[in-house]
């Protein structure tokens, strides 16, 4: 719910009742009632003028009305002069619509549709939850085990379907992605699209290419089919073809046209930049004017956020719904997330891979430690994955999963799954609060449920064979040794209360689980 | 040189000239000349007074003297009668003393010895080096490994003896420990001795214990034997004797007693406290009056230092000649070798262990690893290992080598001595300042020898499969692949020069080390 939402007095609201097709809707059927799934994509077509230039001089919103509701979307030239409306309905039953245009055609053209309830595995847009964690709109809870594929949509049709089957089988609900095609090592080929119509090396940035855009929303509706998170990297600037350094109304435009087609699917996120530091031709008030068109323009209120290189963002700013940042200090979450009081994603604290580059070179067994290390403290962590073999550097064909999507090589994926999978019995079951919260002050690395339905060590580097756990009196816990490598859960013997002495492996790396009886 | 060392002025010292051994000195011989080894330990018995208190009315003094130098110390009573002068002498050739006493029979008596070359091993007491470092007194660089055996003295004797055998065999060159026993976890039991007579559970502060000194000395002279260094801890707070919360009077007596005696081993460093924050009866007036004292009264200058446990002391004053820190914020060294200007040992950075407690479980990987970080960043680490079985634990026989000492069982000393002979290796070759300096800024650690003599990076978690070496230009190195774990050390084909792309083993935990050629 945004000011593009209002809530209109009294009962005044009966076109709900008066729905009507259009013939021009693409998705029309005469004889059955229209329908959407809840959270699901509504989209109308209509057949619009292609003279002038139907990208800036035709507008086109729609008002999607149901009781009191009234909420605003803006539409899109879609080309060969087709025009669409896409919309998101959060509510069942009947909902109304109505477009306004400047061009006499587009104006005024009502239709309905009846919202019908959410298929198996829709659950609806993900949002915080418990301050400083999600859930998806239905309630249950998520948890972010997110990776990056900065360029993947930008790949050949055959990498991309290696991506969508790695996502499919593998551990990961959230993917980074980049809008803009990138420039950078190990990413100096040609995309196959650009988003402007292009005159030789020179962008027609009056001309969106429509064919871009429907090629990236057909891949986040494969993420959704998924269920898997698109977070939308709206800028960045690892570019050579002038796209993070447009003219300013040009950002403007694309940030629209963006809107328009994408905020429809549910599992989109919208990151403002990668590295919003390093675009040197941009600043803070630029920021600011993106985060106020995205907030203005997104309808149904997705998660934002933006990413920093050096030079932290304030991520106190009310626009933005959790912090995304690039840092593996990972002893300043309890801090971050008392100053932000929203959720903590490390979504960049360097990737397992053996690249050169410092970033890109963790061992599978650092990155798993990183993701246990993020969630014990209450906040969540970011894979990314940098292998190549020498020979493909030289021959400039490294695929390397950070950016070009394609099957995971690396050994922590498994591991950042059983940590999931561990995370999503103990982080919401037995009702409560969800989620993860450290205990203070940490001898080792603690974090519990509220009420303590479930309670976690995590001894990092440390072997102990034994130890005093300070459970709470008054409830009873089983216990069971988890090691987070092997991937191993093994039953510890007793009921566990209050102050309990319990022998350990001496091993490090492990974990124990405690959860109340 | 200290205050206590007076260049009299002029000509006018002519008591080097005559010598007398006096027959009172045990280690007297009327045929042969006495002498004494270059920073060995030149001693003199004399019969007094038993009347009275000996530790309290007697006073005893010694002045010796060779050219225009004066050096004056504190003799002690060692029991039974016999009273002592020890004397370490630097500089070879005859030197003469002379006694001053309020007894009579205690006063001028005089002697002289001839101060000899030393024997192979001595190399004389280990001083500042390089700011940063440290180096023997002859020139020899020495580069702390050292280990902690708290209590290791007050143990019985067999496990006295493993002990030294652990030192005679093992990496370290360098011991904290305690002079009053301890009474802390895994430690419960009874001394074989205490430092003063007892009546029942009451310390006679007017009568020191000469025994358990000269047990204590007898250790320090085994030690100096095996070449390691005694950092022997003046007070700490583990205790239940009262040792910790003597009077003022007796605290200063104590010191004065133990200098007397101990100071001239040329292994002897003083550490005013472990934890001395934890030592509530104290404050820091207190701690500032034992470094007067320590500082007057040693007339050596052995290294000194005070070690904390929560509240950092300040190490930019000038009685400490080197910070020893309890604190694992390695990536702090640079700062404070910067503000400091003094070495910086990390000497309580946690312990290679298996006990409940956060200071004792490290793996063996972690505190090798420990050891490459502090050495990468120009300073030195610490161990200390603190392995139990439960069964011991539950009998309170637990020998743990960070306290009793006894054989080591841990899996890092080798591998620290593997670090240790490459850092004396690179540290000191080819002339130049001795000891490593990080290479700022570092992307990876890196450290090298002044006039790069030598360069070393150390990969940590990272583990790339190829880097580009910023080699300095002009000059040409060979190249060695490191592995610390396993301890093998191979050669890199080729020779290299400015920045030099190496293809590496994609391995985390990894070191390469370039020699000038």
């Amino acid at each position: 719910m945004n000011r593009r939402e209002i809530l209109k007095g009294g009962g005044a609201m009966l076109a709900g009742g008066l729905a009507s097709g259009g013939a021009e809707a693409s998705t029309a059927d005469p004889v059955s009632p229209r329908t959407a799934e809840r959270w699901g994509v509504f989209e109308e077509s209509f057949t619009g003028p292609t003279s002038r230039n139907p990208f800036i001089d035709v507008s086109l919103r729609a008002v999607f009305r149901r009781g009191a509701r009234e909420i605003w979307v803006d539409g899109f030239y879609d080309g060969e002069g087709t025009y669409k409306v896409r919309f998101m309905p959060d509510e069942l039953g009947l909902w109304t619509f109505e477009t306004d245009s400047n061009v006499a055609g587009l104006k005024g053209r009502r239709g309905s549709f009846e919202c019908t309830a959410t298929k198996v595995g829709n659950r609806g847009p993900v949002r915080v939850q418990n301050t400083h964690h999600f859930a998806y709109a239905d309630g249950t809870p998520y948890f972010p085990f997110g990776t990056t594929c900065y360029a993947w949509v930008h790949q050949s049709e055959e990498l991309q379907q290696e991506t969508l089957e790695a996502l499919r089988t593998g551990p990961f609900n959230k993917i980074r992605m980049c809008i803009f095609p990138k420039w950078y090592q190990y990413n100096r080929r040609v995309p196959p699209r650009f988003p402007f119509v292009r005159n030789g090396e020179t962008n027609d940035y009056a001309h969106f290419n429509p064919e871009f855009f429907r090629h990236i929303e057909g891949r986040i509706g494969d993420l959704r089919a998924l269920n898997v998170e698109a977070d939308l990297i709206l800028f960045h600037p690892y570019d050579k073809w002038g796209f993070q350094e447009m003219p300013a109304e040009m950002d403007d435009r694309y940030l629209r046209y963006v809107i328009a087609r994408f905020a429809a699917y549910r599992n989109v996120w919208w990151s403002l930049a990668n590295e919003y530091d390093l675009m040197r031709k941009k600043n803070m008030s630029d920021w600011d004017r993106y985060a106020r068109i995205v907030t203005e323009m997104d309808p149904y209120a997705h998660l934002r956020s933006i990413h920093y290189s050096k030079a932290p963002y304030d991520y106190s700013r009310v626009w933005c719904t959790h912090a995304g940042v690039q840092d593996y200090a990972f002893d300043k979450a309890a801090q971050w997330r008392a100053e932000w009081r929203k959720p903590v994603i490390f979504d960049e604290c360097m990737y397992e891979g053996n690249i050169n580059s410092r970033w890109g070179n963790l061992s599978g067994e650092e990155m798993t430690r990183r993701f246990w290390l993020c969630n014990m403290a209450g906040v969540y962590g970011g894979h990314g994955e940098t292998y190549v073999s020498y020979d493909d550097i030289e021959n400039d064909n490294a695929i390397l999963c950070w950016s070009h999507g394609g099957a995971l090589k690396g050994t922590s994926p498994k591991r950042i799954g059983f940590l999931r999978k561990l995370l999503e019995e103990i982080g919401s079951a037995g009702g409560g609060r969800i989620g993860l919260e450290a205990i203070e002050p940490v001898y080792y690395l603690a974090a519990k449920r509220s009420q303590n339905e479930a309670m976690l060590w995590y001894f990092d580097f440390h072997q102990p064979s034994y130890y005093d756990f300070p459970l709470p009196e008054g409830a009873k816990f089983k216990a069971e040794w988890i090691d987070p490598w092997e991937m191993t859960v093994k039953p510890v013997d007793g009921v566990f209360s209050g102050k309990s002495l319990i022998r350990l492996p001496g091993k490090p790396y492990q974990a124990i689980v405690f959860r109340k009886v």
